[in-house]
């Protein structure tokens, strides 16, 4: 590989300059080998922040991401496969009714999912509120699991796209988060070297997500499904709402147990509205990967050509049907099993709890979700730094949702954690976090956009 | 002190929006103390050089950088002090005939000085070619010195704006070096901790300056300016020319022999002439301190008045005068025997040499500053790295400046070094270095512009 001056390719960025292939192959190499300091880097990331990149420079960038590591190859397991990620909001517990209930339709779920850090919990800290259940698996076990079962939930290996994982710790102290270019690329890479056929991404809009407002969500989805495209991965997104929590449940236990709720016919609306949506999203994703795109290849082996076909000719009905007739739920149950763990066992519950109430009749007409995802937080269902700790058991329920009836006096939220010290800063953060009017909201949906 | 987190403070910046006092006061600090890490400060360089400072901000961050660390006190002396500073050429030897040319007329000059890295040469490498010469004093040998003979020329003491140091070196390898806040906050918070109460810079601009047009050297000039006046400082700032090398020679030992030429009347035009225009402005400065703007204290003690009053009142003939009738030459002698050195003795001589000629009549239109000074760094008179060593006697003489005719295979350049095996990479840097053509350029003025 050609070398290049550190300085040099900085430079070319902070003038407004654009960098080429071989500068952006070099930086992200060397800077994955620790050629290129932390703060060399650092001050690349900023002139990207503020000068942005190119759309060929941003579809390099991903790649060089992607080249820092291992990609992973599942064109030779028997079924089709198609991934999801969401952009992380509070409440998002959709990931676990999702995977079986897409996989118990033959297409493959390899969901490679991560911790949580701050107001927005992780998959993986929730599915460890089941007793005994393992998140580490080896690429083997993985495969064989997707081959067996077509569903998993893994922590994603430290292999894939090490790059990604050295400047995203770095743009968390350096203010370099928040820039479409570098978050896009830093999903996608990830994504990508997981080596789905198809993806559907879930954009969250609104105060509990990363994008507050639906004009950064749309350029953050179309950034990601165009590099998605340009790497040969069917990419679709959805924009959702995230200015509420989703469900009525915030916290790793508790989001469990709803998830459950949602996988035997019930829970909240929303919830399964969402499920039900990106899982017709994936499945037709799987579907168009063959059948209007002709790619066989990377995520398709010949034996998941009728999987695909099958997918791509499900009535709405066919997969909502899933969740009700234990289908969906008898591959929760496997997939739980297939890492250790025991679906039917009791979830933690938290030591204590404090209920707060409607302070007048009337609508619910907001719940803000970063307010309800910093209680949680506090309440010790989240983490602070990477290496903290997170109690299974603690959250926030809720008792109503925006557009529901309530009485003075009624509970809205229930907080739980095992260390009552923690209730006033949580109280604290839930100030203003509701708002309770005469009239009703008008009905919203929690798809808002999509985008292809 | 307040504290902040240092995340906020680079979005701050990164967001176009003005940082408060206390936020800046407190990263200069704690990035001084190590709490806010190389790749934060890197970070928030950037999104200065991209977004800024304004004038208050920057007389802050200035402000900062000086309470970083100790700041020197003249008030005591019983002469005025003026202090010059360059902003680093090609062949710039000024200091060494300036500061005892000076200090002759009663005003004291407190000459705190560096190394040199890369292609401009460093003023205590050149004095450190004087036999048994020692740059480093102790704060009390320097008072004393400054006292007794009012001409010091001495490395500065690492407690001098630590910030500024450990900054400098973050922004040498990050890509934020050429930015005219940073620049300017840098040399004038070491400036300004020195102690002096008056300061002229010497603005270079052309191919062997940092600011290679005069509208960037303007810029530069009116902003170090402005922060001199806001903390108290009487300054002012000549913008000269460096698009050629000053005088005859670049190298540690030729510039002093040429230093030393000056202070015997002789030596070339240009550096005859800067030096008298800088000694003119210092002269003046230190008397306009107390005549003009009536401000006593800092650098001025009563016993200095009439030093000042003196100095104001001296004609260009008087200071000329000095450096032909033996009166600096003698501070000379004095202020390197102070430093141990030996003024009277043989310095060293490059073991190699090799001279390049003329392949034409005609005059010499221009010799590239930038070209010369890579090849004498080459030859070994600079350091790529700071700690590597210089060799005293390496360097480039050159035989003609431009303006001056020259016949086909006159010498024009002479290359001196230890170690021959470095003449090839020399040359090499002098390809196309001048130009050589049939009518004479105008005549120019080293000194283009004042601002004060």
């Amino acid at each position: 590989m050609e070398a290049f001056d550190a300085v040099d390719v900085i430079e070319t960025k902070r003038d407004k300059k654009v960098l080429s292939d071989a500068q952006i192959d070099w930086v992200i190499d060397a800077y994955t080998r620790g050629v290129v300091a932390e703060e060399q880097m650092s001050a690349l990331a900023m002139a990207v922040f503020l000068n942005g990149l190119t759309r060929p420079e941003l579809n390099r960038w991903a790649a060089a991401m992607i080249a820092s590591g291992e990609r992973l190859d599942y064109s030779h397991l028997s079924r089709p496969t198609a991934d999801k990620h969401s952009t992380g909001g509070v409440g998002d517990k959709i990931t676990l009714p999702l995977t079986p209930l897409v996989a118990s339709f033959g297409v493959g779920v390899p969901q490679l999912s991560g911790r949580g850090l701050g107001h927005t919990g992780g998959t993986l800290d929730k599915l460890e509120s089941i007793p005994r259940w393992r998140a580490a698996l080896t690429n083997d076990e993985m495969y064989a699991q997707m081959e067996s079962l077509g569903a998993v939930i893994c922590q994603a290996g430290a292999g894939l796209a090490p790059a990604d994982r050295k400047l995203y710790a770095l743009r968390d102290v350096t203010g370099t988060v928040a820039c479409v270019p570098l978050i896009a690329s830093s999903i996608m890479s990830k994504k990508i070297a997981e080596g789905t056929g198809a993806l559907v991404l879930d954009v969250k809009c609104g105060s509990g997500a990363f994008m507050a407002d639906l004009p950064r969500a749309r350029e953050l989805a179309q950034t990601m499904v165009g590099i998605g495209r340009d790497h040969g991965v069917t990419t679709v997104a959805l924009i959702t709402d995230m200015s509420t929590p989703l469900g009525l449940t915030a916290g790793n236990a508790l989001e469990v147990r709803e998830a459950v709720e949602v996988l035997a016919g019930g829970g909240p609306t929303d919830v399964v509205e969402l499920t039900l949506a990106l899982a017709r999203e994936m499945l037709q994703a799987a579907a168009d990967r063959i059948e209007k795109t002709g790619i066989p290849g990377a995520g398709v082996a010949p034996g998941g050509a009728e999987a695909s076909r099958r997918a791509g000719q499900l009535r709405d009905a066919d997969v909502a049907a899933a969740l009700t007739n234990g289908r969906a739920m008898d591959t929760w149950d496997a997939m739980i099993k297939a890492q250790d763990g025991d679906p039917h066992a009791d979830l933690p519950v938290a030591r204590h709890n404090e209920t707060l109430t409607a302070e007048a009749d009337g609508y619910l007409t907001s719940l803000d979700a970063l307010k309800v995802g910093v209680a949680a937080w506090r309440l010790g269902a989240g983490r602070a730094r990477k290496e903290d700790p997170v109690q299974a058991g603690a959250g926030v329920v809720m008792h109503a949702k925006p557009g529901d009836r309530v009485t003075k006096g009624q509970p809205l939220v229930t907080l739980h954690t095992d260390e009552p010290a923690r209730f006033d800063r949580a109280r604290e953060s839930l100030a203003d976090a509701w708002t309770i009017a005469p009239d009703q909201p008008p009905a919203t949906s929690v798809v808002l956009e999509r985008v292809a």
